[in-house]
């Protein structure tokens, strides 16, 4: 359905380390005059499509479409329109993506969303948030102003703190931090820690070990009861050490990232005692250069006196956000080019093999929702031994026990020798027998035979 | 109020065939490029007024206005604000359309709530959807699709498939293809057929004459229960054909245009066996070539699989709506000029006479809703003998039974040569007795004078 | 937080007499062809915050910027949006003021909202209408419509008639209209007269004297019950026959502006018997020459029959909003110069003083609502003796009974001699010794020095 060329931004992955740096310097170019560029899109037009509210983000879009002279389209309570009439996602994006606009800015409560628009839509899609999903361009600002205010990202020490289990923002950002070989400190309020299978993903697919970790005069500030960790790129030597769990003494660090406490995602859980900031919690020696970001709207984690303090960022980093959906834009819709090759690297690997049998249990997962009636479950492989699965929507991961053939619609146990000799392309895999057999595959040795 | 010279949409009848037909060449040439006009509209602006939701027609016209270079201003749910403080329809388009904009798109829940806009605005107003009504840009792109895809309309052999009854889209599809002399065949959800009026009007004013058709294995395909009627421009020697009910025997079909089960104008009614189309239902030979339109969005009534046939254009259709929008508003706005004489052929001649007396029934017509407290009735005389009149806001027709004089107070059998006396322009026209007097007429032979 | 030299609309004491002619001329010379302007502010953006729905407003300023070439984002519901994770206004208008856009145009339901708003806002603010507070574009709407039809402003007899109670556009135009030295003529639905603030403002600051009036016929038109009052500009002469309370003869009128009776700030009255203007209503000859004015949206206050008299010229003053919207705007972001010197004639002196310890009664007062959590009270001295001290955000007046010392935290009676030793930037005011208490202050003769 896509054009082969055309390139999304669903999941920050998508964008490789040269890339992201390479659009940091167009942001630079574009703030210069904000007010400079309003022939560079003329023609084009955008749409935002938001299926769930989201003032600020839309209107950054907006802002940034205009000011590079395009047009835009929104629509931007879509619950009371089409979708009342029934109307698909897929349908949606194929239609207003048709002649409507150019791009397309898709906002959606469910988790995966904006994969299923990227692949119907025949023009750029861009992820302005999709359930409790991914955020990337939220996560591009961040990475700019965090780039902006310390000339680099390698090496970092960066404090993550308060909700960091439902704010999608913070694990986009933590695996983009990681990827950038920034040393993260998570300060979780407790009850609110960052989920296993973010842990996990960073550690398969960055090398991040976790320690624990001791922050001076910290959890006093952003709330005792806090454990800090501390996650870093490990290097080969360092594998012994963590063995022995020796505390990671941070003396310095570079910026505090707050969220707040994300409640329309909570089931009742207390925040008594949430962290909250204030002039006092900068007081410590080692937050002397630091910067306090946050991702906005505020609640109350940030008191109103620190908006005077110059280590507070968080306004400008919503005020970076413009510049850097300019060059975004820019980029996708083919008015910029950048450099770096396209196919460098990155983190996500495409799936090793199209992995069938297996259906999303992320009850949230756009295949259990809004695309059930239309869409087929789709896996990569992001692990061979055992095998680990994880949806091409959400990205949520499973582990398969058995591994199937197409073929023969025989299934064995995933590390038996008949598994492995399996062609790739004919692999199907399932975590259970009753899963197998639902789908009509049977085990070995009912006499048939073994070769495909 | 208006302008002499403004044109507006309000009907699909308020342009010519060779107009449309020349709207579809400027269309052609918009889409060649749709990011080329830039220009061609600079300065002007476009209102969209939509006191009924519809993202995808809204988006269309913002989309369209903003290719040709224009600025759009758009009231999506105008519910929540001036209307909740009572403004009226005809306010609302005077203030819009007096500095605002230079053109009104008005969507409205109420029959002939665009006739009303037309009337009190100064600008062109076009009709974005009006209740039950009409929708003529969307026949329009019907329209175009189906002479892109075919090269032609006279004596196509098009399908209308499904809810009949509630589609407005349907109906003025029905009435463009009668004037453009494609034949039409209708196969109606039991219980959902084309409404009386729509067929009585096909035939007064298009000659069209309805007889049974026998559609081969069609029936099948579409859902059982269905019976078939063939709609076409009847010929002096066919007159004597039809009056012995041959079935038409149908060996070739141009398209299919399906519609949804329109379940927000329903009462209840069950859709059980609603027809479906999926891939196995286009293998019919009359269907080599056919296009499969529907007019979007759909729900379940064309499966998904169909989406790669190349016989199904929907999107096609949904795309084309920008071009065909961008051209008619490049020539309500005087942008692009049309060189067939706007008085040429109209299926709908300006009414005989100023018919008075009457109240439309329809209730759901502007003139007894949102007008109520600030319009008059107003008719067309569209057939003399027995007099029929069409509300000429709604188009809802009443047939009188009575002739009042304006100028005695008396009123006569229409078919009395008193009522013959009376000079047209004195002429009030009753369907009742009772009314007559409700309006304080008297029957004739209270000792009145006669003469006027 | 704002730069020095930005200016904003919050209030129409914001611009002196001699600015708002200018922007009359100017609007005159954009009105001659409003689409010949798409160039003058190309590239800026100006964004609508509406926290209230207002759609006319807000598409009056929308078409206003698209006509000067800028672009336009909208929040028109944010209540469903940031505002609903707990955003604070002041939050909002830094991110949204910061690279979004580069103006921007308020509207909220708290009473001194806009004040907060161009406070915090780096770019110029203009008030859409806070709460029953101002919206002075349309009081510059409706001076602008009485300039255009009359020629000048000064010396004009202007009937205000209806609700003058409740609607907030009332209020301002009767202080503009004073400030042009026009005389007032209330004519109020019984129940529904002019706030005794209003009156008392009127006095204070443009030497207003109201005395009773007689107007010939027009109770008889306006509605029976209804008492006039002149207010007129007293000049020293006058002072006499105002106490013997001798009724104005008025024999001539230039507009009359109705109002329509804004339920939507009632609590249950009655509106049985409100005036209602038709045909009727003007045949007095001391109306030949008036205008009827509206702000628009009216219910029933006037009827449709008068749109087609001369003189009934709302549907004007709402087409003249553009053109001065225009000017307005293109004036703020530095498109075009006013010559008139910034610091001229301004009704409002600035406080002569930052008065403490007061907090502001009006329960609507966004110092009360949404600012609770970051404002403090901050009040000017508009008289000082007794002291006099209205709310810098609302408007709303106290008088202060006690002032004390910032610097001994003793009060005193405001016109006993220790009062007016106190230094003027030390003093504090309160209205109760409880309030002073409160503020932990002490009464004089606890034997605490006296001396600062």
């Amino acid at each position: 359905m896509a054009t082969p060329e055309k390139r999304d931004l669903v999941s920050i992955d998508d964008l490789t380390c040269e890339e992201i740096l390479e659009l940091f310097r167009h942001a630079d170019e574009f703030r210069e005059d904000l007010r400079a560029w309003s022939n560079l899109c003329r023609g084009s037009i955008m749409a935002t499509l938001f299926f769930e509210p989201s003032t600020r983000t839309r209107l950054s879009f907006e802002s940034a479409m205009l000011r590079l002279g395009g047009g835009v389209i929104s629509a931007a309570d879509s619950a009371s329109t089409s979708r009342a009439k029934g109307e698909s996602l897929a349908d949606t994006v194929r239609v207003v993506g048709g002649s409507y606009a150019d791009l397309l800015v898709v906002r959606h409560p469910e988790d995966g969303a904006a994969r299923v628009a990227a692949r119907f839509a025949s023009v750029p899609v861009v992820n302005g948030g999709d359930g409790a999903h991914e955020h990337p361009t939220q996560t591009l600002c961040d990475l700019y102003t965090l780039w902006k205010e310390k000339g680099r990202l390698e090496g970092l020490e960066v404090v993550l703190c308060g909700d960091l289990r439902h704010s999608r923002t913070v694990h986009s950002f933590a695996y983009a931090l990681a990827r950038f070989r920034a040393n993260i400190v998570t300060m979780a309020y407790p009850g609110f820690e960052m989920p296993p299978y973010v842990v996990e993903r960073l550690k398969r697919e960055f090398h991040v070990q976790a320690t624990p970790a001791s922050v001076g005069d910290l959890p006093g500030i952003v709330g005792s009861g806090n454990s800090a960790a501390y996650l870093t790129a490990s290097k080969p030597h360092q594998l012994a050490l963590f063995t022995n769990i020796t505390p990671v003494h941070l003396e310095h660090i570079d910026a505090i990232y707050m969220t707040r406490a994300q409640r329309e995602r909570h089931r009742g859980e207390s925040t008594e005692g949430y962290p909250r900031l204030s002039g006092a919690s900068l007081r410590s020696e080692m937050l002397k250069d630091a910067r306090v970001m946050h991702p906005l709207p505020r609640t109350d984690e940030i008191s109103y006196e620190l908006d005077s303090d110059p280590r507070a960022v968080y306004f400008r980093q919503a005020e970076l956000g413009v510049p850097m959906r300019m060059a975004l834009l820019a980029f996708l819709l083919g008015k910029i080019r950048l450099h770096s090759p396209p196919t460098g690297f990155r983190t996500v690997q495409p799936g090793l093999s199209f992995a069938r049998g297996l259906r999303c249990r992320n009850d949230r997962c756009v295949v259990n929702g809004e695309g059930a009636r239309y869409l087929v479950g789709d896996f990569r492989l992001v692990q061979e031994s055992p095998p680990v699965l994880a949806c091409a929507y959400c990205g949520s991961e499973a582990t398969a026990a058995l591994i199937g053939s197409a073929h023969t619609k025989v299934y064995h146990r995933y590390n038996s020798a008949e598994a492995r000799r399996i062609k790739p392309e004919n692999r199907v895999y399932f975590e259970s027998e009753e899963q197998a057999r639902t789908a009509e595959f049977r085990p070995r040795g009912d006499g048939e035979p073994e070769s495909e």
